[in-house]
């Protein structure tokens, strides 16, 4: 019975991904997620309050979606600081190529996904964590050096959105991470340039710069 | 005529702020507003959608009158590093005494009021201009430091909120804000525990620690 809710559910979240890639988020109607779902109509708010609500729900899996990808970059790259740049270059990129996933994840990062406990928070918080045990970076107060990345990260993904900070957002980022990390900026400055790795998304949440249908994504979400 | 509709949204605004820091948002209805305002029931959409929208200019109008005061804090102190410090221990300390006036800052700093731009970010981006100026501080990216001080307090304030960083949290932001800023880990620390002097907000908008109603206001508004 759960399993059968869950399968359900997921399925809706799929459909509702994959229409609203093509369409955008307005032009999506419920009854069109749910036939091609194959789901009741009414059993659309069984798992959902609104067309909003189903679209956050697609936001958060392409998030996840993304970090499950950029877990793999730890097996390409074994300098924790080359794997923190690439994640932090990966994320900034990201949201600059999908302004509805960048402002979404500005919008929720702080509060609904719970900060450093949550989603791309959590997975920083351990790249930075892992640095600090292999001595590789230094930080008098780990705590606070982990929250200002995360919050360096969504504030200049912001002004990327915005346009108050140009195409090297993603390596301005990481410098000023590796720096916040410990290394001196000369360094911080070289692994941030480095040739990035491409990572990959096997199930990318159709949100993404890989997505055929992509341009239409470029939807202003927020403010 | 402009002057009167301004005058009418003004008394409309501080007649809200009265009646939510003592009722909460929730308590208080467009009709008590109206008529603590002395303004027809109707106006009322004039200026204003809900409740919701005439909440967020209390909120705004909050922000505003914080950083008006913290803006004298230049009048009492020549080190540009003291004004960084005490600014963001301030702001900081400011949100954990009054969550829903931190929750909005969380919310909207980085959306709608435009990141460096407006409100406590263009303050904040202009408290470490003076300091670069002045050569007390120091940065090879001013733009990335920047954003990084204002997402690292942003996130300290959010991380606050949830109860996973403790109540030193002002000076603990102060520290990390201060060394982005190129001062030394030990200096940017005993900067940032130095004696507070007080910000005085005589036209506070009524959201603030100093108001007898405090402990109503005490709402989680998000996530």
């Amino acid at each position: 019975m759960a399993r059968r809710r869950l399968e359900a559910r997921a399925r809706l979240v799929r459909a509702a991904r994959d229409l609203m890639a093509r369409k955008g988020v307005g032009a999506t109607s419920i009854q069109e997620i749910t036939e091609a779902a194959d789901v009741g109509f009414g059993s659309f708010y069984n798992h959902f309050d609104s067309k909003e609500t189903i679209a956050e729900a697609v936001m958060a899996e392409a998030i996840e979606s993304f970090g499950t990808a950029a877990d793999r970059l730890a097996e390409v790259l074994e300098d924790p600081a080359e794997i923190l740049a690439a994640s932090v270059r990966h994320a900034v990129a990201r949201a600059a190529a999908d302004e509805a996933w960048g402002w979404f994840l500005v919008r929720t990062a702080l509060t609904r996904m719970g900060g450093l406990r949550g989603g791309l928070g959590a997975r920083l918080a351990r790249d930075i964590r892992i640095g600090l045990e292999r001595g590789r970076f230094e930080a008098n107060d780990p705590l606070a050096v982990m929250l200002t990345a995360g919050g360096a990260i969504l504030a200049i993904i912001a002004a990327r959105l915005q346009g108050d900070i140009g195409e090297d957002a993603p390596e301005r980022a990481a410098t000023v991470v590796l720096s916040l990390a410990g290394l001196r900026a000369k360094e911080a400055a070289k692994i941030a340039r480095r040739p990035l790795p491409a990572i990959s998304a096997p199930q990318d949440a159709g949100t993404g710069e890989n997505d055929p249908a992509g341009g239409r994504r470029r939807v202003r979400s927020a403010p």
